[in-house]
């Protein structure tokens, strides 16, 4: 599916620094049926080496400095977006950057909680909010839904299913902020799935795997070059019947 | 189910300054089958007139100032229900104080977000902490579970299902900061619930139904009085098989 990013003029994905984000930039160039133009985005361009490196060679790579918790930093973002995409509009939003504040019963504070809600759960939304009129622009285009037309895709976690967390799965990962910041996320996500449906705006969340980053740890089973596959496979072959969805990187549905 | 409340010793419930709050502080001691001690707390005890005659006609009820958001007012709380429930500990804590910072897609700021998270989710969490040892102590001296022995009630809300939030029912209330603090009060519950589990001390979210108060609003089709009926009904017959789960007042269990 990934050769349906080819319809996919504008594309942008948070948290491009390193892990999963730049590996969807590196995928997606590397991949031969790259979008028009990839907007990424980190807190820190200059320190971002291997993004700069890719950026060098692939000419539609656009690096755009973006602090997610920061509204400031999200607005100048949106109208540096809009310089970009102008009347094409943004097609693909993928918010992927996110933090695990790792704390059990044990060692979590009101301030930990907050502070993973804050960049995983809030600026999501806020992020969505401020790309708006751009995602619209680009859905007035189109019809059906998915990334052909526009396109928001949360990057949630397994962890983040209350359902699951139960029983056998009940054994490790003690994480109260992370857990219940991408809990807090796909209830984000289902709210702006139903307000966006009227536009044409696909929304849902997916979860990527455990994967070899700075955040998953050297223990996980996929590479991010293995997970990133999937992810663009999914998200190429989005369509309505995936509006408002959790979806596993196979693709399979999740429990909430 | 009212008389199981003669098997509790010591509850406590927050946010008893009105609506479901001190409907159940009223509830309990005009049933008949009061609990040992009530302890009923406040924000601000002198401007809570209902609760203040409530105390002066029983006894039982014992008024603590508690901002829920404040984790210094919280340690000076758990240290002044210690002093009341001493070795019996406490068998039922009821994490009912909340807010709707009312926002929809077009309002959300960060900060709507952010305050109803800390009230509606960390909040529960941070008390749940703070009261442990007093949950424990009564733990350890039943069987089984429920609040014969010690149980945690979080007050969630239907509204806070992302499961449910989907076709007809996504037509009102599109709250973003008030349906994602429920969520994640969901997944603290949950999270509560596995790691209480241990010790014996059930863990469990429950819907009060819509109902007429300050929040409520009068359109709402339940009075204080029927909603906590039933809510008590639940509470007083929690066994086992409800550890961990999220309950509507009618006893049905609600999808995540
Ligand atoms: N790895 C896994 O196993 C796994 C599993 C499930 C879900 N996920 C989710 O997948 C997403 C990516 O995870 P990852 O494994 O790639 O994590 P990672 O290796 O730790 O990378 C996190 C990325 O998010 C960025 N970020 C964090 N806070 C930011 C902020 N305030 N402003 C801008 N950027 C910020 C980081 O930028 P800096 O370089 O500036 O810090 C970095 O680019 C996350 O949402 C994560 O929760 C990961
Ligand atoms: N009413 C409904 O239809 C409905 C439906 C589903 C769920 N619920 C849930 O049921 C619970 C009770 O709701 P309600 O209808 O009784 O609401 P309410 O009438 O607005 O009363 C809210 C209570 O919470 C207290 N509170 C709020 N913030 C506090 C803080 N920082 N510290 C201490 N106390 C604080 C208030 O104290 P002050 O007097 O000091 O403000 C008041 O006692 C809430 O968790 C609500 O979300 C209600």
């Amino acid at each position: 599916m990934a050769h349906a990013f080819k319809n996919c003029s504008n594309l942008m994905v948070t948290g491009a620094s390193r892990g999963l984000g730049l590996q969807i930039v590196e995928s997606l160039v590397t991949g031969g049926f790259s979008p028009g133009k990839i907007i990424a985005t980190a807190r820190n361009p200059d320190g971002a080496k291997e993004l700069q490196m890719l950026a060098e060679e692939h000419q539609n790579i656009h690096i755009i400095k973006l602090d997610v918790t920061c509204q400031e930093s999200i607005e100048r973002a949106a109208s540096e977006v809009e310089q970009l995409v102008q009347e094409a509009g943004l097609n693909c939003l993928i918010n992927n950057a996110g933090i695990n504040v790792v704390a059990n019963l044990e060692t979590v504070t009101a301030d930990k909680m907050l502070e993973n809600f804050h960049t995983n759960s809030v600026a999501p939304l806020m992020i969505t909010k401020a790309m708006l009129p751009l995602l619209k622009r680009a859905a007035a285009k189109g019809t059906g839904m998915g990334i052909h037309r526009a396109a928001v895709i949360n990057m949630t976690s397994l962890l983040g299913s209350v359902e699951l967390y139960w029983g056998d799965r009940a054994d490790t990962f003690k994480w109260y902020p992370y857990r219940t910041s991408k809990s807090a996320l796909n209830m984000v996500t289902r709210c702006l799935a139903v307000d966006l449906e009227a536009d044409g705006i696909l929304c849902m969340a997916l979860h990527p795997g455990w994967v070899r980053t700075d955040m998953g740890g050297p223990e996980a089973p996929l590479s991010p070059e293995e997970s990133i596959s999937c992810v663009l496979s999914v998200i190429g072959g989005l369509t309505e019947k995936d509006h408002g969805s959790f979806l596993h990187y196979t693709g399979e549905q999740l429990p909430w």
